[in-house]
């Protein structure tokens, strides 16, 4: 059947794959491999090639071939590409060009000095600047606003979680209020009579990356696909069909580092594994970041800090760094497992982290919405942490509201894809149990493979096929039900 | 004074210069860093941009700009620049995008297949490809030639050496003629009765990676704007702004990898000390393929094999590998200034290196003006192996006529820029060392900045400023002469 709107289209976003992938390319140079004085030069040609991107999305002929598209004869598939066309052309055009050069500015202005003045605790240095940079974002969310007929935070959400609304996660973030602060509580002072004896290191740079390396092969990482390399902020970069991981080694504390490599093998599987033949098409795009965020969260919380992936961790720790008293299966599965009240997000374990997300979600949509100033934000932190984790970060905003690089570069409605992220998993190890009751014993056994098969139908292949809502529901039988988030956490921390 | 039409080019020219950023990083990783698998998506990926700069570099709007920049008020140095983009828009004007697309196909196919066709020895499986190669490059040189008005040959030459000509290299090729073949039979029997020790490995990876970083520090080269890593085929790539070498370990010999590491760097140097202030600009790139050739071998053969530096390098190497005979002072210099006939180019010394280019040379102009076709390549390349340097090649394509990637690529006009660059070298020592008389003292007390200073003066910091041969002329006091290849090459090998 012929479409030619349709197969223009598809070209223009093509290209637009392409110049992606330069694009990623450089940014993961940037950060594991660009020498200093190479930084200049880089940001001049990134800057460049968003200009060419969002002028090849903004460009006045895709509007119209959108329109006449959606009158061709077109199978579903293409035509939830078409639909995922549009959102990425609505979320383009809805911005003016000036609007957005000026929020690349002020944002990576606010950014570049946010990096000296967080570890100089300098608060007020850092409002200078990020009052500008919410006044742009506050613009930004109504002129989303406008174009989607969404509320201003949530038009702001929906660029990372499309479909997700403020009042949902309401609902699910209010759920997990009645029940998660007791079961922190409870699992904390179980724990206090607990002690655990701690690693003994230094534990090699080079060991480390050997087990990280084997650990991401057992994970099923395509090394012919992508690599592992080092960086300041460990993230998962490059392109589905070349995917750049990127870790941090400290001697004195190997565990953090090898569950964050777990944590990028599940983005990067995601992306290693979504539809082939859609590639370079917006349906062969991962769904959601929060879809995203329950990929690396099915591989580090479901898998890697299971009972019985302790049991495989164990005997290679063993190998690698000699026998210690903290390499006893049991023993390791309760440091994997340690929860403990802390100040810093990224820092935090499965239990707490759900409510470093809560005050941050709070506090954006605050922000956004007016209900909240720049200049309020230390006051509704130390109340927050207080309340919420019973911390008291006041006069410390280094690790207190500063910590975080997302609104002082202008990323506003990101933060609750982390814990949606973790719901997400939960849902789908409880769909991968109903179907592999024995599922704890292959794991024990290093038979990764049901898990891997049914994210793989399930999730991976999926792409941008469906809506996030329609994915859930084919994929676990249902709608996002934190249930499963709470069944998953009591039975791990309570039996 | 105002220059509107000339600002308008300076500002296309940062775009291209930006693009080309992206895709000279894509480049080097493609050698460097790329698993195996990413090649179909960033071969698509280069191809977009290759295609995006050829448009940007043939937009219509820039013809009549270009004529009108000519009449408004430019000083010297943007004169040189409008002159330079003049030349760089002709030369991408000259072809049809069709012609420029067939090229691409023809010679990305011939190079790959010529990958596993060289190891084979499969000379008519070759040709099967070539033969579309080389019909496309003639059509290539005629097009040239009409938009040059030069000879066909001279104007494919001209993309690489500016300004050169067959005639010329005739000259400069039939002087090395007279006397070269004659001080290579002299040398070749006076080395054979004087045995050199060889340096006895394993020489470890490690040690040898330690000891490039090493000298390229000891060379100047800057690590904050660059890189050294490795590739199955060493080269200098990136940005000025961001060099990145690249070179290969062989656990049994260093020395290979150790002088490419040498040559590299003095790619690397002049691109990292090209005129800041033009960056962006033609005027801010080096001057011509020769001359960059004139840089490496200012490093590798001026420098790195002169006396003074095997006694900087000799006590490096016992540090790094031990002691042994080969890595006395003298007997290291011996070692790297042995001559052998061989017949593979890019492992041959210095002495007989010219032979191989003026092979390459007498075929590939023979190919483009029609006096030799594809399957008489063989019988020519023989027939010049045996009567240049006495090496019998029949029956062996894959050491003979087959060994290089560039004809297969289509790359005609390239292989004389390696003995010009060779004689330039010799130009600018003859120069540095009329002013500076104490130049071989001062490198064995490791003070290169004499060189390194008048490198920078004379060929770094003028980029594109002056024709090829106007910056000859003011850097040494005359034209391009071999004989001061002669008498360095005597003063080396008979003295």
């Amino acid at each position: 059947m012929s479409h030619p709107a349709y197969d223009s289209l598809t070209r223009t976003w093509t290209r637009l794959h392409r110049f992606s992938h330069l694009q990623a390319m450089a940014g993961w140079d940037s950060s594991a491999m660009m020498p200093p004085k190479g930084n200049g030069a880089r940001a001049d040609a990134m800057a460049e090639m968003d200009a060419l991107l969002h002028r090849t999305l903004t460009d006045a002929a895709l509007g119209p071939l959108l329109e006449r598209a959606d009158d061709e004869p077109l199978d579903d598939a293409q035509r939830a590409n078409l639909r995922e066309m549009r959102r990425e052309w609505r979320s383009a055009t809805a911005l003016p060009e000036a609007l957005v050069q000026r929020q690349a500015l002020a944002g990576a202005h606010c950014e570049h000095a946010w990096r000296s003045q967080r570890p100089a605790n300098d608060w007020r240095g850092f409002l200078a600047n990020f009052r500008e940079v919410l006044q742009l974002v506050r613009e930004e969310s109504a002129r989303r606003a406008d174009a989607t007929g969404l509320r201003p935070y949530d038009a702001l959400m929906d660029c990372f979680e499309p479909g997700m609304t403020g009042a949902q996660v309401d609902r699910l973030f209010g759920d997990l209020q009645q029940w998660l602060p007791g079961l922190v509580r409870t699992v904390i002072d179980r724990q206090g009579s607990e002690p655990v004896p701690a690693p003994r290191g230094p534990f090699a740079k080079a060991a480390q990356r050997e087990l990280s390396l084997e650990l991401m092969a057992l994970l099923g990482f395509d090394f012919e696909a992508g690599r592992l390399d080092e960086s300041a902020h460990p993230f998962s970069g490059g392109v589905p069909e070349d995917v750049r991981l990127t870790t941090r080694y400290t001697e004195d504390d190997f565990l953090q580092s090898l569950m964050g490599t777990v944590h990028e093998t599940g983005h990067a599987r995601y992306e290693q594994n979504l539809p082939r033949d859609w590639l370079g098409q917006p349906l062969g795009q991962a769904r959601s970041m929060g879809i995203h965020e329950s990929q690396s969260l099915s591989f580090e919380m479901q898998l890697g800090r299971s009972r019985a992936f302790a049991g495989l961790l164990a005997p290679r720790l063993v190998a690698r760094f000699g026998a210690q008293p903290a390499f006893e299966p049991d023993t390791l599965y309760r440091l994997l497992t340690r929860v403990e009240r802390s100040m810093v997000r990224v820092d935090a374990d499965e239990l707490t982290y759900p409510a470093h997300v809560m005050l941050r979600y709070r506090i954006e949509r605050g922000l956004i919405e007016g209900d909240i100033e720049a200049e309020d934000i230390p006051a509704q932190w130390d109340e927050g942490m207080a309340s919420l984790l019973g911390v008291d970060t006041r006069g410390n905003y280094r690790d207190g509201c500063m910590q975080d690089v997302h609104w002082g570069a202008g990323m506003f409605g990101y933060f609750p894809c982390y814990t949606l992220g973790a719901m997400y998993a939960a849902q789908w190890f409880a769909a991968i149990r109903r179907q592999f009751v024995d599922l704890d014993q292959r794991i024990a056994q290093a038979d990764l493979a049901p898990a891997f098969d049914w994210l793989r139908e399930h999730i991976w292949l999926q792409g941008s096929r469906w809506s996030t809502a329609e994915l859930v529901q084919r994929a676990s039988g249902g709608p996002l039900d934190p249930l499963h988030f709470r069944r998953h956490l009591e039975a791990r921390y309570l039996d």
